[in-house]
């Protein structure tokens, strides 16, 4: 997968290499994924109208993937850098112009850029055709709120991927755990009126057979730990006990090996997470991510402008707040799952004769 | 970095292909760094005697590099896969023989084979050699136990690399606070009474200047969570705030930039870790990793045979036994960082005209 | 780079990734390379009329590129695959249309889908940035027609890039000898009325700095070559004294050293074609690319359906003619050398402390 | 495959990564292959006596790959530099040590180095590992000298892989045709009298099934030409009617399709050289390779030194020389191709669903 694109520039695209001849996908699927991701599907996300229509320009005959580069184009619709004028001579606090500045000395005013949350667009189109390969061979995902503001869900079954997936996607904040929700919205709500923000972490659940995962380097775990960092906004990556673990002991730990009901080996417990040595071991994998919050805050902030004076940074009145990024980060985590594994699955198909 | 070899093989190995000529190192340099790593270097860790002699292969000429793939060897000399005789007909719980087993159709009785800790060696010697490749550039990092069993570091400076270095070769644990040091000490041997075993977390900090990491996918964090996540045992990541980033609001995660006394660009604080999408600020590096407890324990653990029956798992008396192997992992983190950092460094040298 | 696209889908595309910040380039500059290849550009080349208009879709701020990748959209306006119709059951003599059905089990049966040349209107796209860059650091290269149906250039000097590039491109058929020119032309015409097509060979001339190329695979011959051969209708490569080179003996073969005029290492001669162990001499790179007579011809040609009966191709009237492919590719040969130089350029930074 | 070790240095060594599981291979038959390589094989190449014993460091359990990374090594035994002493201030004329100069500014004056021929024992230790896995595909390849010094081969049946490869290995300078064997021994012994050398073309046949390459960039002709040109002294490469294509016409060229008796489409003649599209036909492969004269020649030659001075060349007595390197090459051409293929077979699993 290679992206391409800037927040105000002629649009978000997509090149997926290698994915295999004869999966079925429409335009319309890849959009229905594009749906979950925009701001517009509820109010505790940046109010930004991204009516993103994606265009498929290449890689399909008939409705299938014909084994050639797929490639796909989000256009740009509502560019307007004008709430960006007052501000373009600062360093925004909690955002990329600085580095961006002093790693090419080119300074693009007019926002966020290739930094900007708008390239993860194109993660999300490339993962809805990631979904529909996995799909062929039962392998499928689910991303949902795990905690926000420091509120985390009560109640959480992972045992049932479908039932997971419905209650998130019923939710307006993406949250399986109603009495988890009702909470958070009421704390984003006290955000948005203080032009304040929050952190929140994604959980990620995925159904996998045994054998994905490279054994040294590209282990499972890395590669979903690399994609997951990839995303704005990450700060943390943990998979099964994750950090929990550094607290646990070895004879807790150690998932137990057993026999199912259908004869199988299978494991009493998954401390693991899904995987062991970097392979999946065809439990549930696993893993949550870490957000910080959303750095666009109306408040007023201190920085300093490109000629080294010290400065106030105030989001202009007209400019978007998102109160809390994570939210509308699940398709995205999703998306990069989905992407990871569909890896995994073509690497694997040449790891015995 | 290509790393090879398995634990009960010929040995381990490592081609560095990349390394710019003119790089000074030492063989005797890069066996200083295997020394920290070995288990003998003290009682905590496991007691098979690696006496690790690396040999340079090639890439070398007169004490440089020459441009040349860089290819180490670490001969395996205290090879006994005896002690795995009366279990290698079980799944070990925590290990990895499962997957591999799933993955390959291949089942090596002979210990951890390629998924033993023993491959780490190659990561040490690879990673002098990057350390030194950035000490031209003035960049170095250090690590250290950061918690173990629970028990944090109480005072912990981050501002003085020599000297934070200093306490923490120091100490028989890789551990820069004594009061906590002592503590550890305590529980580890309680565990090794116990036959049980002990999770932790690594801390790492390094020193770099602005404008390292590439902006989307090859992200600073992201990188050094696919380096971190491909260490054996490893459970998590976190960047700066890492998952308490969660429960913070923006007002305060976001990092105001300052004019410091020289008259550069600088952060009030470091909540973010050393990166703004996915760049180096010139602020120190800061991350953490989370280990799992040791697999191998003395306990017994219920486990199945390779026939599918139930069946008890027991470490032979004359097995080896770490009970905490996030410290013996000090130096592997280190190496690896600097091994990213490394990799980064050159690829910026692409950056610009 | 990353192309993709097909010949009768919505456009053909191209993503650079890894540009440096800084190149000026203007979509003026891009569309001017992209006039040379096109067909209309003169009466010996395939009559379809594609005015191919070049969209930047990102990359580039204020005229300069940013470093983020730059990608490039060419729209196909001029689609009709209606020639193709009677004949889309027929495997075609030369054509890719067999051996993508066997690799893909999909059968595309609008023209030549990914395997068209049109394909490489990204690549000269591509190269058009590439020579920008190269212009910063006083590199250059020029294609030109070499030899058409068995007629070579009579005189050729390479000492002067710009003469040299200037004949050819003033030129209808890319060949900076006027004599030789005749001669292919009327050729040409003789097959055009035939409906037969001819094969020909390009050479190419660069001007470089020592350096460039890697020692071992990496070798810039081994780069050329690749890209050479990953052009439609090619199959031959030879650098130097390429296949002569096995008819020479070491005395004569072997260039001399000396000094030159200003008191730089030189050669006497330039059998080596530009490289000593893969790594550039600084003395004129030079090659040669052998292609085969277009395989889309007016005579009839024997074949077999996708059912397995034996059948007659022939291309219909309104179809497309191009009697020799070869003239047309001295863009494509000049643009993906351009993108060989770029790439070793920027791997070359890395190359010494 | 990543291979390292210089000519003077401790020895050479190759690490295949991505080799699948249970590929049975002993280190007899790698052993057997080197020896085909080996100088002393016949005496119409280099006499340093190369007893090449390749230990195979890892990847291997119970005579099986595991699918671990395979290393191989072969130590230096004959390191004798001293024979490079009494030149070691001067530019070899048509050797590397001016270019790496240039490129590392480190001046190895121990032999070639990392640009000896010596460095490609490595790639037949890996090329051997590549036959075994092809031949449970029964994938096969040889190479054979089909030119040296303007005698061509004069009879040629590449109908019969099995006997041209018979006649291949029977003759002391691997030559299928004994009427040219003849003329082209004369001829060495003439160059060995005269201190001078000779080049020389060889070919290559594979029998292949049809769809292995990649469409656009990774077509097949571009990966053999890519890794043919990796090879030291090569200058050309073509495949099928190769340059000769130039001078053809498309009616003649383009190689009908027929049905073979067994009822399968094939291809009336193979100008196409065993693929369409970059994509293999399933027809024979059949590609050739253009080797130059060898640079180290007992002739005085004219060059200069490190200082600037002019100078003569001369290589001293107690040097080896090598009248013709193409020969010895075969067995490297041969492996090159079996590693290009077993590339092609496994990117191939990902081609359909």
């Amino acid at each position: 997968m290679t992206t391409f694109g800037e927040s105000h520039g002629a649009g978000i695209g997509v090149v997926i290499d290698g994915c295999p001849a004869g999966v079925m996908i429409t335009e319309q699927e890849i959009q229905e994924q594009l749906v979950w991701r925009s701001p517009g599907k509820n109010r505790y996300t940046s109010p930004r109208k991204e009516k993103d229509r994606v265009e498929i320009l290449s890689g399909f005959f008939e409705g299938k993937t014909t084994g050639a580069p797929i490639a796909m184009f989000i256009r740009n619709i509502d560019v307007d850098s004008s709430s960006y004028e007052s501000t373009k001579h600062l360093y925004r606090p909690g955002h990329a112009n600085y580095t961006y500045s002093e790693k090419y000395e080119i300074f693009d005013d007019r926002g966020g850029g290739r930094a900007s949350a708008r390239e993860t667009v194109a993660r999300v189109a490339a993962g809805a055709v990631a979904k529909k390969l996995l799909a062929h061979f039962q392998i499928e995902c689910t991303a949902f709120v795990y905690e926000i503001g420091g509120i985390p869900v009560q109640t959480l079954d992972l045992s049932n991927l479908q039932t997971l997936r419905e209650k998130t996607y019923a939710s307006p904040i993406f949250c399986p755990c109603e009495k988890a929700c009702e909470k958070i919205v009421q704390e984003i709500e006290t955000m948005k009126k203080e032009g304040d923000s929050l952190g929140g972490i994604l959980g990620c659940v995925a159904r996998v057979p045994t054998g994905l995962g490279e054994p040294v380097y590209c282990k499972l775990p890395a590669l979903l730990a690399f994609a997951m960092l990839s995303i704005p906004a990450t700060k943390g990556f943990e998979i099964g006990s994750g950090f929990q673990a550094a607290r646990m002991q070895g004879s807790t730990h150690n998932d137990p090996f057993t026999m199912d009901q259908e004869g199988h080996v299978s494991l009493g417990t998954n401390f693991s997470g899904g995987t062991l040595g970097g392979i999946s071991t065809g439990a549930p994998l696993f893993f949550k991510v870490a957000f910080k919050p959303t750095s666009s805050i109306r408040k007023p902030q201190q920085t300093v402008s490109l000629e080294g004076e010290k400065a106030v940074f105030q989001l202009p009145e007209t400019a978007r707040h998102d109160p809390c990024v994570a939210i509308r980060a699940v398709p995205i985590v999703e998306a990069m799952t989905a992407l990871v594994l569909a890896d995994a699955l073509l690497m694997n198909r040449v790891a015995r004769l």
